[in-house]
């Protein structure tokens, strides 16, 4: 039987999580971190509870940790700011093996050497459910800020990449025996915050979300917010070769709503769209965001993950 | 029967939070706060778990939500931080009542509008465990931190405050029978961040702590810290003539070992003590803390929460 943290008691724990972090930074009641002087202060939060957001089924620990530091720094990148570090609370039963934190801590630790930031504090509590919380914190010079409310009327919509990816992975997890594509898992397990693109257009994008909860539902958040309607090209889906071919009758609905891709949404003038990206659509004026097929037929798109019936 | 959480749906839960955020705050990825050029971020986060760290029969949820604001609010305090505001992640039962879930926001607030900052982020999900996640941040001037590794050799320790009243509280809510006494109860379920007290000493005190967990573990970390020994005196142990008259037989072993008063525990010259301190020992050279009894008889305290036997 594999070592647990029941049997290295608290301070073991301790001195095995303190090996991730930096030295100077723990130790008192706080941390203490300087900051950029003319720069805003960005941050998010995310609680990830065993069963409800990863298993062991689909995610080894390593991936749980990847992914809980890349999804806040997802929320980092579509507000325009660089990361500063995080914070780490674990909620963790006692028969919990020592080998499944470290591992946590390991991806949490590639993840962030990848994109940035550190491990700046933490708490360690006894929980009946692995429950993983983390706080990130960036910066952002207040004129670079990209919010969900600036997208304007005739505005592009574009995308970072494929949606729909990570989703297929996670179903393909649940199931082997519908084969191994290692793209499609790796889209579930290693997403990655996309700074690359999110660097480049500081003051160019008008408005921006990350696509955590799905692509459609980041379009209309970002409607709402922005109180505009928009339009969507059903052949401009960003929809992978791969994705199609594996799974031709769900390739669509996870696109649109599969969720935890992290890439970014974005709304920018035309002659604006980066290296990269996919167009797929455009802001009109208006209050719904419909999606169009190749004869001018439009469905609704809404926050409740159906979609509503043909209405020309 | 009480509405849960289950009935009015995640976008029920989230309009009745959104109430105790400030407006303008919520809706983005992350949230994007001003900071003050010149002073440094102060970064603390706990966790707290039903049945672990509050529970029905002793905190309602006004006084969780309290409690979990003062918990970090007191972490910046003894940095010497002034708070500038907390992310909340919560994980829920489906049953959790809404009553609940609003004492809980109330109690955040009352906390935080006494002591500074405001909500301005957090994460709500399903979990089958009552655990709540709270991210604390403040600023310092980086020259007026306290740390705990600065005490010297010939400092006067003291507290702020009585120590042992809260777990004399908690008793007391565990066996009603034992009668009701406001002011430990309060002591228990309403603890109040010293910052009347941390935001005088900026640049005066050598170390600081909070006694979250205990006034023993305070100054063994102080002095672990700050490689030097200490010399308690027991005549002077910060006992509330209530506490000792309610509890004689466990009020010493609370007073150092209770945990959760909440107050601080600082390290600073003869001639800086503040008023409404209260001394209770002096910084030694050495490793080693005792307390000294009035015949001369030291006993050394220990992390592992146990008495050492005399040794003269």
């Amino acid at each position: 039987m594999s070592e647990t943290i029941e049997s290295i008691g608290e301070q073991g724990l301790l001195q095995l999580v303190q090996q991730f972090c930096p030295a100077g930074v723990v130790g008192d009641d706080a941390a203490v971190l300087p900051v950029v002087a003319d720069e805003s202060l960005v941050v998010t939060t995310d609680v990830l509870v065993d069963r409800v957001h990863f298993s062991d089924r689909t995610t080894p620990a390593h991936s749980v940790g990847w992914r809980a530091i890349a999804a806040n720094l997802s929320d980092l990148a579509a507000m325009g700011a660089t990361p500063l570090g995080v914070t780490v609370g674990l909620g963790l039963p006692g028969d919990t093996t020592v080998a499944w934190v470290e591992g946590l801590y390991q991806g949490m630790s590639d993840c962030l050497a990848k994109f940035g930031g550190t491990i700046v504090g933490g708490d360690l509590v006894r929980s009946s459910v692995r429950t993983i919380s983390i706080t990130a914190f960036g910066q952002v010079k207040p004129g670079d800020v990209m919010r969900r409310s600036g997208a304007q009327v005739g505005d592009v919509i574009v995308v970072t990449g494929f949606h729909g990816n990570s989703r297929a992975g996670l179903e393909l997890l649940l199931k082997p025996e519908l084969g191994s594509h290692t793209e499609l898992v790796l889209a579930h397990q290693y997403p990655r915050p996309r700074f690359d693109i999110a660097n480049k257009l500081w003051g160019i994008a008008h408005a921006c979300m990350d696509s955590s909860d799905g692509l459609a539902d980041a379009v209309l958040q970002i409607c709402r917010s922005s109180q505009v309607g928009a339009v969507l090209d059903q052949s401009q889906l960003p929809i992978d070769p791969v994705l199609s071919k594996i799974f031709p009758e769900q390739s669509k609905q996870w696109c649109l709503y599969g969720g935890e891709d992290f890439e970014l949404v974005l709304c920018l003038p035309e002659n604006a769209v980066p290296a990269g990206c996919l167009a797929i659509g455009r802001i009109v004026d208006g209050q719904t965001v419909v999606l169009m097929n190749e004869f001018g037929e439009a469905k609704t798109l809404r926050l409740d993950h159906g979609f509503q019936h043909f209405s020309t």
